[in-house]
C-alpha cells in the first residue's frame, strides 16, 4: 500500500497558487475581465487548493471569485468554512446551507459587487467544455441583481489558463500515469479467459488503488472477437474468451490529477487482420506523440495520426477526436482534431489516441499521455508494447 | 468477488422504463409541461437505462427529450449510439461530436420544434439541486431557436418524478447498503491505530469493492481526538491515535444506486463525554428512523431529532440538515429539514443522519438509510451499534 513515488507529497506549497492566481490575472486582463467566477469543482480547487469529495453531492453550490486584481475570495456554504481556512485562502464568505430559496446567491452578488470595475465584465463558466455547477435560475438571480456588471463567458480565458500545466502539476499526472502503467503491465497475471468484463474491471480497479491511486472514477472494460464495437460503455456480464480482444480504459486520480489512457490484450490467439490493426494504430500514436511539439497546432496531431489509418484501410471511428488535453479532469480542452487550431504550448498534457474501425464492429483505439516541453514531446505513461500481451 | 444477493441481475426491464415514463407523463400534465429534456446522468440513465461511465469527460453533452405523449427521443453523441441502440430507446439521433460550434443545439432544437404543443413550455434542469449538464451558451442558443415554445424550469416536476422510488430501485438501494454494512461491520479486522486516515481510506475502498460494489464515488475518512471537527473533506495524512474518534462516510454504488450512511469507531479509550455524544446521536437516529412514515414532513424528522439532540447539549452543527432523499445521487431531494415541507409518500428513500457538535471542535454525525412503506420505515442498512466499535 504504498505510492511509487513516496517523496511526492499531497497538496500544493502557497507559492503554487499564488503563481497560478497572478497568470490568471494576466489573461483576465488580456479578456477584459474584473474577475473569474469559478463553481465546477476543479477549477474550484485550481485556484484555492481545497479538495473534498463532497462535491460527489449535487446540493450545495460553491464560489471562488478571482479578481483581476487581489486575493481570491470564498463564497460557500457554513459545512465547508472549517476546512477551507486550513487553505491558503483568507477572505472567506458562508452561508446556512442548503437554503432553497437564497443558496449564495445574494452573497455571491454582494461579493461581486465589491469587486474594482473597470471593464464592467465577469467571467462564468457558460461555455465549451463547462457545466456550470449551480442551478441556471440561481445564475439568473445573480445577473438580475448586478448592476453595472455583465455576466459573460469566460471558459475561453479559463481554459486558457488551465491548459497550460505546471511543473507541480506535471509531477501528480506522470505518477499516477505510472501507477497505472504498472497495473496495466499486471494484467495478463491478474485476469484470464472466464472471467466476465465486471470481474475483470474489478480485479483491475482494485489493483489499481492497491498501487497507490486515490480513486478510479473512469474504468470501461470491453471485450469483443477481434475488436470492440465501442468504447464508452462497459463493463457487461459478457465473458472474456478466447481470439477476444480486451480493452481497458481508465481515468484514474492522485491528488486530484487524472491519468487517461488505455490498453488492448488478446485473448489467446486473434487473426493476423487483428494483428495488422494493433500495428497501424501503435505506429498511428508513434506519429502522434512525434507530432506533439511547440507550434503544431492540435490540428496537425490529427492529421498525421489520420494518415496512418487511411493508409491501413480505416472505416473511420465515431470518437471524433484522436486525443485531448488532461490535468484535474478526464479530458480538457484542447481536442486533437481538425479545426480546434490551439496551438500547442510547452507545458500543454496531452492524451495521444488513435483509433479505427478495421472491420464493422471491429475497433482498436490506442492512448498515451504525454507533456509537451520546448525539448519535444515526453510521454508520461509507459509506452504500450507494439506487440498485443496475451492474455491465457 | 462475488455479491452478496447474486440473484440480483443488472439492468431492468422494459415495462420499468414504460412504468418510469407513464409515471412521468402524468407529472408533466399537472405541471403543464409539454416535454422534459434529461441531460444530467442520472436523469439520462433514469429514462433510458443507459449507462456509461464516458460521461466523467464533460466535453459532449447527451439529451433524453421525454414528451408529454409517445416515447422518449435520444439526441447524443455518435460515440454513444451503437450502446444506446441496444437499450429500450427507439428513436435515437446523433450529431459528430465534439463540434463546439454546434454540440447537439441544432439538433435539440429541431427535436424540440417536432414536439405535440398543448403548453408551449418545455422543462429542462434549470432548478434546486440541478447543474445542466451543458454549456449555459448553448442552452441560450436553443432557447433562441425555439418559436412558439418556452424553456421553463423543470426540476421540480422532475424531482417529483424521481423522488418516490420503484420495488427494483429500492432493491439495488438495498443491495449496495448491504454491502457497504457488512464492510463497515468489518473495518475493526481491516484498521488500527497507527495508519494514516489516506491508508484506511484505501483499505475499506477495496473492501467494499471486493464485496460487490461497482464503484465508491464517496469515501470521506477523518480522525480527531473524541470526535472530528469536520465531515466532508478528507483523507488526510493525519495518522490515527489512541483516543481518536474514527469517521467513516461513503456512497458507493450498485447498477447505478447509492448508499449514503457513516460510521463512527473509537480507536482505543474515548472519554465519557464522547460515549454519551455518541449515545443521544444514536437515540436521535432512533427518532429519525420511527418519524419517517408516509403522512409526516421532512420538517418533522428534523424536529425530532433536533429535540433529542438539543436536551443532549448540542452545540449546533453546520451539515444544514439532518437527512435527504437518496437514489441514482449520493443526495437527491428532499432536505430534513425546517421549511422543505416535503409530505412523506411510501417510496421514499430517505437518509437520516443527525449530528452535533458536543464540545467545541468535536462533532458526531450519525447515518441509516431507509425506504418509507405503508406499514412504516423499513431500514436499508444494518442498524450501527449502538455503543461504539472498537479499533485497536
Amino acid at each position: 500500500m504504498t505510492t511509487t513515488n513516496p517523496e511526492l507529497e499531497y497538496g500544493f506549497p502557497t507559492e503554487e497558487f499564488e503563481m497560478r492566481v497572478e497568470r490568471a490575472q494576466r489573461k483576465m486582463s488580456s479578456h477584459e475581465l474584473d474577475a473569474i467566477v469559478l463553481t465546477v469543482p476543479p477549477n474550484f480547487r485550481y485556484f484555492s487548493g481545497f479538495e473534498s469529495q463532497f462535491w460527489e453531492s449535487p446540493t450545495r453550490p460553491w464560489f471562488i471569485v478571482v479578481p483581476r486584481e487581489g486575493s481570491p475570495v470564498a463564497v460557500v456554504p457554513e459545512i465547508g468554512a472549517p476546512q477551507l481556512e486550513e487553505t491558503w485562502i483568507e477572505e472567506i464568505h458562508t452561508w446556512p446551507a442548503p437554503r432553497p430559496e437564497d443558496d449564495g446567491v445574494s452573497l455571491l452578488s454582494s461579493v461581486l459587487s465589491d469587486v474594482p470595475r473597470k471593464h464592467g465584465r465577469v467571467g462564468m463558466e457558460l461555455g465549451r467544455e463547462h457545466s456550470l455547477r449551480m442551478p441556471v435560475e440561481d445564475l439568473e438571480s445573480v445577473r438580475n441583481s448586478l448592476s453595472g456588471v455583465e455576466i459573460v463567458n469566460g471558459s475561453p480565458c479559463i481554459w486558457e489558463i488551465r491548459m497550460v500545466k505546471t511543473d507541480r502539476e506535471v509531477d501528480r499526472i506522470r505518477h499516477i500515469c505510472e501507477i497505472v502503467s504498472d497495473a496495466y503491465a499486471n494484467v495478463p497475471t491478474l485476469i484470464s479467459a472466464g472471467d466476465s468484463e465486471r470481474e475483470a474491471c474489478r480485479k483491475l480497479r482494485i489493483d489499481i488503488l492497491r498501487r497507490g491511486a486515490d480513486s478510479v472514477p473512469f474504468l470501461p472494460g470491453i471485450s469483443g472477437p477481434g475488436g470492440v464495437p465501442q468504447i464508452v460503455c462497459g463493463p457487461r456480464d459478457r465473458v472474456i474468451q478466447d481470439g477476444d480482444i480486451l480493452f481497458f480504459d481508465s481515468g484514474s486520480t492522485f491528488d486530484g490529477y487524472f491519468s487517461d489512457f488505455d490498453r488492448n490484450y488478446a485473448v489467446g490467439d486473434v487473426s493476423d487482420e487483428t494483428k495488422r490493426a494493433q500495428e497501424a494504430v501503435w505506429q498511428a500514436t508513434e506519429a502522434g506523440i512525434q507530432a506533439a511539439v511547440v507550434g503544431a497546432k492540435t490540428d496537425d496531431l490529427h492529421r498525421v495520426m489520420g494518415k496512418v489509418l487511411e493508409e491501413a484501410g480505416s472505416l473511420g471511428n465515431n470518437v471524433g477526436r484522436f486525443g485531448h488535453g488532461l490535468g484535474m479532469q478526464l479530458t480538457e480542452p484542447p481536442s486533437n482534431m481538425p479545426g480546434d487550431g490551439t496551438v500547442i504550448k510547452a507545458g500543454m498534457v496531452l492524451t495521444i489516441e488513435p483509433g479505427m474501425e478495421y472491420a464493422p464492429g471491429k475497433m482498436i483505439v490506442h492512448e498515451e499521455n504525454l507533456v509537451v516541453t520546448e525539448d519535444g514531446p515526453v510521454l508520461l505513461t509507459k509506452r504500450a508494447p507494439r506487440e498485443l500481451p496475451i492474455i491465457g
